[in-house]
């Protein structure tokens, strides 16, 4: 059986969170963030095999977490880089180092959305076996304008997508994706497989998978998670 | 002095939110959402003339609404047309009926946006009294793209902004804006003043600002309103 591979990437500082712990490491309803993520992801599969990014510098910490709340999925953590670019290259090499087959999937995901549901997680799994590639996206329900240097105007939401995570690949396909060189334009996984000409499909993501980001942000998947079933 | 209307537009058949009260009526924090959007606007300035906007068949209910929970902004209220456009241009039409002066400012406010901060109405109503109309806007978190018939493509996110409400614009301006004929590029106020040529002007809105349209849209507002102090 292939083993598929869940990269989690957790690299922000925190700057605008105002706070000075990495905000993967705040606290919701309890539990480090970063646990809630990983714990999703396990309870989707609990044969993937578990790649957490950190920048160097919070490693310490994080083990001391894992010491402290008995997190006990078992997972390879690797050193962040300058960019999410570097980072996620960074997981990469590591997973190609010791897999053979180039037919594993590798799911690369946000370490500050631990609110994708198993049914996100699923569908984009599902797409990128078939199809080589998949990101969760959701519609877009305010109206929306674009802004210009003369002035603004609006644009049809109808036609826009959010992007979520986690984005899936196949292993053999991402790896050569991540051999070319950082560009600005990389603003997630799915725009460096683009670059090669690959054509990106798109799944059905869900509300609640928020990226955590803002003080508010964290309130509110506070109250997502304690009211789970009412969604 | 003159005085300033508030147009609350509440003409939402709740279908989204699987729910058969119309989502204005729904309960946040015990109390129809309605009324909170309503309270937020008369903490902000109580010299505000109150229009509500409903569709004819819910305007029982929401008396009886009024009376159950001592609801007590003088107010009038006015029948919603088919469309969101027809129940703004049944108001300023009903305001034009006993306004003498066209220097009034009015704003234009989503009824299941109880979240709108003061600063943001404050600061819509000062840009609007300068140039004649100002709508809230956000940046963009997610990254972004585009949907067309032979794929998607990422979008510059830092260009979009999401529109909120209130939007105000002077009583003269958006009357005679109204006097158009209805077309179905008509995506708010703003877009229905813009087609007589006039450039938009945007103000900054406030993230806690959202439309309640979905269930965890409602989930989400019982947070933040809990946690205002926190925000």
């Amino acid at each position: 059986m292939i083993s598929n591979y869940i990269v989690i990437v957790a690299g922000g500082s925190g700057k605008r969170m105002e706070a000075t712990v990495p905000k993967q490491f705040l606290l919701l309803n309890g539990r480090p963030i970063l646990m809630h993520t990983c714990e999703r992801f396990y309870q989707y599969d609990n044969t993937l095999t578990f790649v957490i990014v950190l920048p160097s510098e919070h490693i310490e910490t994080w083990n001391a977490l894992c010491k402290e709340y008995a997190f006990s999925i078992p997972h390879k953590t690797i050193d962040g880089g300058s960019e999410r670019f570097y980072s996620v290259k960074n997981a990469l090499d590591h997973i190609q180092a010791y897999q053979n087959t180039q037919e594993a999937l590798v799911a690369i995901h946000d370490g500050v959305r631990p609110l994708v549901s198993l049914e996100t997680i699923d569908k984009a799994f599902l797409a990128a076996k078939e199809k080589g590639n998949a990101i969760p996206v959701i519609a877009v329900i305010d109206s929306v304008r674009k802004v210009e240097d003369t002035g603004s105007s609006i644009v049809d939401r109808t036609q826009l997508r959010l992007i979520q995570t986690p984005q899936v690949f196949k292993l053999s396909l991402i790896t050569k994706a991540y051999q070319q060189h950082f560009s600005e334009n990389f603003t997630d996984d799915a725009s460096v497989l683009e670059t090669m000409g690959e054509t990106i499909v798109l799944t059905e993501g869900n509300a609640e998978n928020i990226k955590i980001t803002r003080p508010i942000d964290l309130v509110i998947a506070e109250s997502l998670l304690k009211n789970r079933d009412a969604i």
